[in-house]
């Protein structure tokens, strides 16, 4: 084994040797950095580091000088504990300076405890164990779309956009079933461009897996039409060799690596109790010692650097041929124009449908029309049902564009089955690689599946549109299980997520406009069942109010008494309420995103809901607790705070109160009780 | 083929002959009733129906009499679409009157759109897919350890308390990838006593499964290590020999059912526009027609009950058996007082552990404490950690108590791998079952991953106790990811739901407690990772404070000037910036659990939070949005609204403005305001 003391003979090292010592000059330091962070992960890197060593350093294909490079391979660090590797991996490549790596997990650092999306070189945010292997596998559905989008376009598509995308993963990753709903997708697709390695190391946080699993997990990918080769994770000639089948294999690969926990260090190989600290000091020594390394802390040597950047050269060729292939491309208008609009998201006006006032129309519907229409305006719309097509109205959408499929490649809707929160997931990798905008639809209900990726995909500023359908107890016959109660709040609460709960189709039409120009946040739109009836503004009415999250839909001679403050189909029945109370001055706003609202000066807000001299009620088909934000301490919350019943939606009406009589009477008894 | 023509020769009849019919009529009944109910599931119950039927008349072991005998077996409908088909079984069984099959899907009837396990004979409330196959699993775990549990005491335990649980699922259910977590365990736990039969039919929502899937599911399962039988799931005598080769292997058996969509439907076989819908009345009738039935609706002859209840003179001498052996068991008064505790639930008084003032422990801590002491006094006190041991503090009950597995079936700790919602998912199974309590634990962020078995637990009123640790952005350096911070809300606006959010190592103690005695609702205990000092009371004080949800634990002469409202790790922060603002006269307030307070009267409600005359302040290190409730629109909610950062918390203290000396800038700045 070559040491840090013949590195003057460095030039002479076989290649082994210096990929050997590079490794080594990698795991110690990720030893110090975790150890100067005095928290972290140690053992996992160690075990995954021969992989990731290779990958970056012989078969990824990125741009050294823009990290955003488009057609870029994409690598996604599943197992987001294990940071300190790619942070490491990102500094020998050059796009994390020293300072950062010895700021690890430090305040206003750029190498936290997990890889956040906003680091140069990272391409998501991970950490939440299972989401990296559905990040990645959206990624590898998004190129394979790409590319396709492209071909009418141009012949060389191929080369233009085709990249691959590597996924690293954990045992923990694989016992997460989220990413089995992933797998078993991945392999349906014949996401042939996607390779995993998963770090069969072992050991976790509690002990060996063993204690929790039996799984083959070898069969299972198989099972589910992977190309499956499991090989010792520590021996470079056989992960060169499964890179390599995984390249030209026309179905995902998985490469199940044998691994050791800690590899590489003094005496702690194997122990699951190096999983999630720093090693103690001395076992960092001599694991220094051992692997030929001198005793000092964040030692990295020329050489190294040198030696990891062997390919550059190639890879700026590579990207320079690119990139003049790309500027012959563009000469084919409608390809520029795709890429204009698909790739660098400049945004066309949009053209809505058209819905006629007075019409009864369930605002599910109405986002069925809508995506038909908007369908027609992106070509690179895509996104499907998690197997609710005809009640999420999505269709005709599926038939006009047909599914994606191994053997339909440019198909623009997904049949994702029962699978939720994979579609969350797979989302929120899709928006991350560009040149799509998703859309995933359920039931609200099943907002608490996904709920996981919802977090995630606003964390990282995704923009994802989530269709919620069925959105109040109003779901009727199918019961408390389907009926959401508490979801329009839940989600709420989620920074940096807008929630949308449209009054009508028109309203619904803007939503949907506004959830696809919002870039920086995920949205989700709630909607009805039920039949609600088009309102009577025009579309650029409803336009500048819903684009402020709340406005006046109806309103009285001078100061309002009463201020109604409803959402989606609660909206009509404040103003079928109002219409009631002659007696009174009232006033009804439709609020169908709060976080708009809020984002609008106090001013405005002022001028729509009044803070002072009059009474505020809130009629939303759902929880209460929230409500006391706009209605202060002397308002009146309708809403409901239990679970729901199995009925006709119109008896629960009856039952829970949701009538314009029903209503009226709350309203004049709380009233009564003020006085 | 025998008609109802030849009904009066019905005891002539060959015996699968009665079968057949027998069957017919169930299909008849339930595409009568849901039609009559104009809307439901038609398609799925009819490819189900001869598994289901030939299992409960000729397999299903339980007490005519008394659908709560406790060694029945277990059936539940995973696939709780197909409600009308059990509705139908019960029926039959005599549980289920006529009148509530007619009344199918209407408010207050008995046949809900999706089974509640509230009406007799349903032992899961089931709907959202995948959770009922987590919910069997856990019924079978509880036998399992409920039966080892009296071996100690009774040599005939094995007859006692040996019983099998048959779930029914379909294609939905087992791409939910939930499925699969519960499937990975119960064939890593080799729950021998789990039959689960697949209706595969092929059929969704959306059209055929294949667009969605190509996954063998025989492999997977048997990667899994489950016994797989795949057979004609019409085919009678096939589903009888795969139950009874499921009822003798030392394995969970998978058996695959090879179904038809609507089997027996006149023309409509196979079509999965069948599967939410009702047949149209023609169909209905040619059904009828093809299948020997007569016109009429709500057909069901005596001659078929008497045919399906053939087994009850058989079932009541087992039941009476049973209760005979059960009666001499007792005679040992060690079983009976296991009996008394563990199955007819009568608590103890607890003892605690000790915590002295003073002494800073952070509440996980106190948690993994009282865990150990209610262990010794709880025998069927069982549960485990998401392969969060060392953080959740439950190494130590799982060192003590053993891991439950297949060779120690006696253990009571679970080493769930990384899967929270199979984790909650099948807590939710073991406490249907009774016999045992289960918590289970994870970091309070991933309640994300297990929400919807929160929810389906609180529909149920499920006791199950959910440990969250690491509950703020407290967690420090693990970041954003990994730091909750909408978390409490999202989880106190689930209807029936208890959060416990406890602020020192005492109130820990008794919100555990309380969570045990809470035999109507889950609980989440919301813990620190960091240290807090235990506060100065004594533990009979904590005890009447915590268990009304509210109480005082600092005040002040005479009328508060200002109300502190805290709870968990800012009640200390909350005291210590009392404390520094002596020209104030201030309360605080510890609130660990707001359902609990809002159960008090309006009075004591008043007596620790005054209505009126004093400014409100809330602190809780999470999002603000909620906290309006309780201090009005005057009022002052410190918390935090955006997603936090990866540093060490002393750090983000400082950064987020959770220090006491930022904490008093921010009212005082505030009062300034109000001026």
């Amino acid at each position: 084994m070559r040491t840090y003391k013949e590195l003057d003979t460095f030039q002479e090292w076989a290649s082994d040797e210096k990929d050997q010592f590079t490794l080594s000059v990698m795991k110690g330091l990720i030893l110090d950095a975790v150890r100067k962070a005095n928290s972290g992960h140690s053992g996992g890197p160690l075990s995954s580091a021969d992989f990731a060593c290779i990958l970056f350093k012989d078969y990824l294909n990125f741009d050294p000088d823009n990290d955003q490079w488009f057609n870029r391979d994409r690598f996604v660090l599943s197992a987001g504990h294990e940071s300190m590797l790619q942070y490491a991996l990102l500094h020998f490549i050059g796009w994390m300076p020293m300072e950062e790596i010895q700021k690890f997990r430090k305040l206003h650092s750029h190498t936290p405890g997990h890889p956040e999306v906003e680091i140069k070189g990272v391409e998501a945010t991970t950490g939440p164990l299972g989401q990296g292997v559905c990040m990645g596998t959206g990624m590898a559905v998004a190129e394979t779309i790409v590319r396709e989008m492209f071909k009418k376009h141009s012949d060389q598509a191929d080369e233009l956009l085709g990249h691959f995308t590597y996924i690293l993963c954990s045992d923990g990753d694989l016992q997460e079933p989220v990413s089995l709903g992933a797998a078993a997708l991945a392999g349906h697709w014949g996401l042939s461009k996607l390779i995993m390695f998963y770090d069969s190391n072992e050991a976790q946080i509690s002990g060996k897996t063993g204690r929790s699993d039996s799984t083959n997990v070898a069969a299972v990918f198989e099972a589910m039409q992977w190309q499956v080769i499991e090989i010792d994770g520590h021996d470079h000639s056989a992960i060169r060799d499964a890179i390599e089948k995984g390249q030209v294999m026309d179905k995902p690969t998985l490469i199940i690596g044998n691994t050791t926990m800690a590899k590489g260090s003094a005496t702690m190989e194997g122990d699951h109790e190096t999983h999630g600290a720093p090693l103690p000091q001395d076992e960092i020594d001599a694991t220094k010692n051992k692997l030929g390394l001198p005793p000092e802390a964040f030692y990295v040597p020329d050489e190294c650097i040198s030696h990891f950047r062997e390919r550059f050269s190639d890879l700026a060729e590579l990207v320079h041929g690119w990139s003049e292939n790309l500027a012959s491309a563009k000469n084919d208008s409608e390809f520029n124009s795709l890429w204009n609009l698909a790739v660098e998201d400049n945004l066309p006006k949009f053209i809505y449908p058209e819905f006629e006032a007075g019409n009864s129309i369930a605002t599910r519907k109405a986002f069925g029309f809508t995506l038909d229409k908007f369908a027609e305006q992106l070509p690179h719309l895509v996104g499907g049902s998690a197997d609710l097509e005809p009640s999420n109205y999505t269709g005709n959408f599926a038939k006009t564009y047909g599914d994606f499929l191994k053997d339909n490649p440019s198909g623009r809707n997904f049949a994702f089955g029962v699978r939720e929160f994979p579609m969350a997931a797979l989302m929120n990798g899709m928006t991350l690689h560009g040149g799509i905008i998703p859309f995933g639809g359920t039931f609200l209900v099943f907002a608490d599946y996904s709920r996981p990726a919802l977090r995630l995909g606003a964390i990282q500023n995704a923009r994802t549109i989530h269709e919620f359908t069925h959105d109040s107890f109003f779901v009727g016959e199918d019961g408390p299980t389907h009926q959401p109660i508490e979801h329009a709040m839940a989600l709420r609460v989620i920074p940096n997520f807008k929630v949308f709960r449209p009054a009508d189709a028109k309203e619904t039409a803007v939503c949907f406009e506004l959830a696809v120009r919002e870039t920086e946040a995920p949205s989700a739109m709630l909607l009805t069942r039920q039949g609600v009836p088009v309102l009577d503004f025009d579309m650029s009415e409803v336009r500048n109010g819903v684009a402020k999250g709340g406005y006046i839909v109806m309103d009285c001679e001078g100061n309002p008494e009463l201020v109604f403050i409803a959402t989606g189909s609660e909206v009509s029945l404040a103003m079928e309420t109002a219409g009631n109370m002659n007696d009174k001055n009232i006033r009804v706003v439709s609020l169908p995103c709060w976080e708009l609202f809020f984002e609008q000066d106090k001013a405005y807000r002022d001028s729509v809901i009044p803070e002072r001299g009059c009474m505020k009620i809130s009629m939303e088909a759902g929880t209460t607790l929230g409500w006391e934000k706009f209605i202060g301490p002397a308002g009146l919350a309708i809403g409901i705070d239990h679970f729901g019943a199995s009925a006709p939606n119109k008896d629960l009406a009856e039952a829970f109160g949701f009538t314009s009589k029903h209503v009226e009477q709350k309203i004049r008894d709380h009233l009564e009780k003020l006085l």
